[in-house]
C-alpha cells in the first residue's frame, strides 16, 4: 500500500490539471492550486480502524497527505490536538454541548505549525533548497522552524508589529528575518520581488498548494475525535481562511470516502473575523464570489488582520456550501470572552480563539446555533503568544507580609 | 474493573501508611508522601494492548492514576507529548541516537500541568474548594489554570522577577495573585502562614502527594512511545526535581506489572542543574543523602532555580538507584544550546530544556555517555514562555525596499 495516494493538482477556476511530482505555485490565472488524491483506489484500501494505534500526530492521515517518501516527512510531533468539553462557558453561552479544539497544543503554539509540517515535508521531497514569504508572526515562525529542521534556508518579512514572540521565533531558527515598516502587504510586495529574481521558492499563504493539506487534518482529526459523527457547527477564526478551506475539503474527502454517515449533513462552517477588519463577512452579507480589500484595517486578533485573502473566493465557496454564516466581532468583546473562558474552563486561548465565543454567544441569542446543537470552537494558539493583549495589576508584597484574604 | 488502583500513601522515611481517601499534606516527619497502588491485583487485569485505541494524553495511564472516578478528571489535554529523533543536534553532540521528549507542547506550555491536572483532580475529588500555592512561575501557571476549569479557588505567590508570561497566565484564571518582592521561599513562607490560618489545601511542591503521580506518566510515555524498550540515558533538569523522582517511580511501576523486558537496566536518569545553583549536584558528588541550601542561587534557567527541595533525597536515591549522575552547567553554554537545537533541529526548547544539552555535550566528550547508546532529553516547556533570555537584532525595512541577499 502507497504511503500517499496523491495523484494530481488542480484550479479551481479553470480545473485544468497540473503535475504534482514538479514544484508548482499559483494556477496560471493566479488562483490556489488544489490537491487531488486516488480516492477510488483509497475507498477500497482503507477504512477508519487502520488509523487504531498510529502515532498520535497529523502523519496518522499520510495516505490524504502529499508527501510520497516518509522518508521526507518534517515532524516535531504537530498535530492530533485535544478535543474537550467545555460545560461552563457552554453554560455562559446557552450552549450545552460545547467543544474546544485546542490548536494551541502544538509545536510553535499555533495552528501554523501543521501547515508547515506538510508544506515544509513536501517542500523537501520537491528538493526545494531556499523558501521565501511574508508573514503576520505565527506562521512566519512555524515556516522558519519546520525549514531549519529540513535543512532549507528561509526568508521571512514581517510587519515592525507583529507579536514579540513570533520575531524570536523566526530569528533563532536561523531564518534570514526582515522586518518591514509597514503591513503584511508590503512584506508580500518585497518577497514577491526576491522571488522573481530567482533562487527561491514562495511559500507565501496558498501560493504554494500544501499548507492546505495540513490545516485540513484539523477536520479529519474532528471527525475521528467524534467517532466519525461530524459536530453541527464549528467556528473559525478567518484571517486568511486556509484553515476553513482545509477542514471542508477533509469533510469532502471523508464523505467520497464512505466513511461519514449519508444522511449527516456536514458542519455549517462559521468564519469569524473581527468588525475592524471584516472582508470576508462583507462579502458574504452580499452573497459575493469573492472579497474586497479591506482598507484600514485594525484588530487585536493580529492573525486575523488580512485586508484581502488570496483564497477568499475557496472561503466564501464552503460558507454557502456548508450553509454557514460569517460574523465580525469587536475587540473588547473578544477580549472580554478570553478572561471568561480563561476563568471558567483554564484554556488561555489566544484572541482569534477568544473571538470565536463573542461570536457563538451572538449566534446563539440571534438562534441561528440552535438549543442542543453540537458546537467546536476551534482556537488557533495560544494566547501565551500575545503578552500583550492582557494587562494585569498585581499587588506586590514585601517579604514577611501577610496575604490579604 | 475499577478506574484506579489506588491503594494507600506511604512516608518514604518511615514507610508509614496514611489514608488516601483523606486529604493529607506531608508525613508526620515533614516528608512528601508517595501513592502506592495495589500492582498485584493490576498485573493480572492489565495489559499493554489494553492501552491501544485510548485517548492521547496522560489519562490513557489511569489504572495507576490516584483519581477513582472519572468524573473528576480535570483535562486540557495534557501529555502523551511527542518523542521524536534529534539527528542533526546528535551528531553534532556525538550522540547517534537521540531523542527530545517535548513538554513544550502542552496546555500551559510546560510539563508542570501534568502535575497540576493530576493534583488538582485529585483535590477536587477529595473535596478542596481552595488551595494555595507558592511559585517560580509556570507551576502557579498549571495549577491557577486547572483549579479555574474544576471551580477551585487558587491563592498564588510568586516573586516579582519570576517569568512575566506565567503572571499572566495565572491573573487570567482569576486566581488570587500576589507578587513578592523575593525569592520562592519568601513566597513559601507567606504561604505556610496563610494555610496555618485554616481553609486552603497547601498545593506547594510535595506538600501535597499528587502532582508526582502527574509528573510520572513522562516514565510511561517515553517506555510506551519506544515500544516498553527504555532509553540508556534520561536527562531531566532538575529544580525541584518532582519530574525525576515521578519517572524513576514510573519505572519501578511498569517493572513491577512486567511491563518492561527483565533482562534490561533501567536507564540512567542525570539531574542537570545550572552552575549558580546546583545543591543537588553538590549533594551527589558528595555521595550524601539530602542537599544543603545553595546560597545566593542565580541562572537564567529560572525554572530550575531551587536552592534547596523537599525531595532532594528522593531525587538522590534515583540518582543512586539507577546508576545516573548530576551535572551543572554555565548558563553561557546553555544559551548557545538553544540556538543550535533551534538552528538543527527546528525545536525552540527553554533554557532549562537546553541545559540538558550542554550537559549531554560534557558527559559524551567524557565518555560517560557511550557511543551508540540512546538517549533522551527531556525539554520541560516552550521556549515561548520566556523571550527575555533570547536578544535578537532584525534588520527593519520601509516598504519598497529591496530584501538583501
Amino acid at each position: 500500500m502507497p504511503y500517499s495516494y496523491l495523484s494530481h493538482l488542480h484550479c479551481p477556476k479553470t480545473n485544468v490539471r497540473y503535475d504534482a511530482s514538479q514544484i508548482q505555485q499559483l494556477s496560471e490565472v493566479g488562483a490556489p492550486l488544489l490537491v487531488d488524491y486516488d480516492l477510488d483506489a483509497l475507498r477500497s484500501a482503507w477504512k477508519p480502524t487502520d488509523l487504531l494505534g498510529r502515532e498520535a500526530s497529523l502523519w496518522r492521515y499520510h495516505e490524504l497527505l502529499p508527501v510520497l517518501d516518509p522518508a521526507n516527512v518534517v515532524n516535531l510531533g504537530e498535530g492530533f490536538t485535544p478535543l474537550f468539553r467545555t460545560p461552563r462557558i457552554g453554560q455562559d453561552l446557552g450552549i450545552d454541548d460545547l467543544w474546544l479544539k485546542d490548536e494551541g497544543i502544538i509545536p510553535t503554539g499555533s495552528f501554523k505549525a501543521r501547515g508547515a509540517a506538510v508544506g515544509v515535508s513536501k517542500a523537501k521531497e520537491l528538493g526545494v533548497r531556499a523558501l521565501a514569504m511574508p508573514t503576520n508572526g505565527n506562521a512566519g515562525a512555524a515556516w522558519s522552524l519546520y525549514a531549519a529542521r529540513a535543512g532549507i534556508e528561509a526568508t521571512v518579512v514581517m510587519p515592525q508589529d507583529a507579536p514579540q514572540i513570533t520575531r524570536l521565533e523566526t530569528a533563532i531558527s536561523g531564518a534570514h528575518l526582515y522586518l518591514v515598516n509597514g503591513l503584511i502587504s508590503d512584506a508580500g510586495k518585497q518577497v514577491a520581488e526576491a522571488v522573481a529574481a530567482g533562487g527561491l521558492y514562495d511559500a507565501s499563504t496558498l501560493k504554494e498548494p500544501y499548507r492546505i493539506e495540513g490545516k485540513k487534518t484539523m477536520g479529519f482529526e474532528i471527525a475521528e475525535q467524534f467517532g466519525w459523527r461530524l459536530p453541527d457547527v464549528i467556528l473559525y477564526p478567518t484571517g486568511g481562511g486556509v484553515g476553513l478551506i482545509g477542514i471542508h475539503k477533509a469533510f469532502q474527502e471523508l464523505r467520497a470516502l464512505g466513511w461519514l454517515p449519508a444522511e449527516q449533513p456536514l458542519p455549517r462552517l462559521v468564519a469569524v473575523q473581527a468588525s475592524g477588519c471584516a472582508p470576508i463577512v462583507k462579502a458574504w452579507q452580499a452573497r459575493a464570489e469573492a472579497s474586497e480589500f479591506w482598507p484600514d484595517s485594525r484588530t487585536v486578533a493580529f492573525g486575523i488582520n488580512v485586508p484581502k485573502a488570496l483564497g477568499d473566493f475557496l472561503v466564501l465557496r464552503a460558507l454557502y456550501e456548508s450553509d454557514g454564516y460569517a460574523i465580525a466581532v469587536d475587540d473588547a468583546d473578544l477580549l472580554a470572552e478570553q478572561r471568561k473562558v480563561a476563568e471558567l474552563e483554564g484554556a488561555f486561548v489566544c484572541p482569534e480563539g477568544a473571538a470565536l465565543y463573542a461570536a457563538a454567544r451572538q449566534l446563539r441569542e440571534a438562534g441561528w446555533i440552535r438549543a442542543g446543537e453540537r458546537v467546536v470552537v476551534l482556537n488557533t494558539g495560544t494566547g501565551i503568544k500575545y503578552p500583550d493583549t492582557f494587562a494585569v495589576d498585581v499587588p506586590l508584597l514585601q517579604p514577611g507580609e501577610r496575604l490579604p484574604r
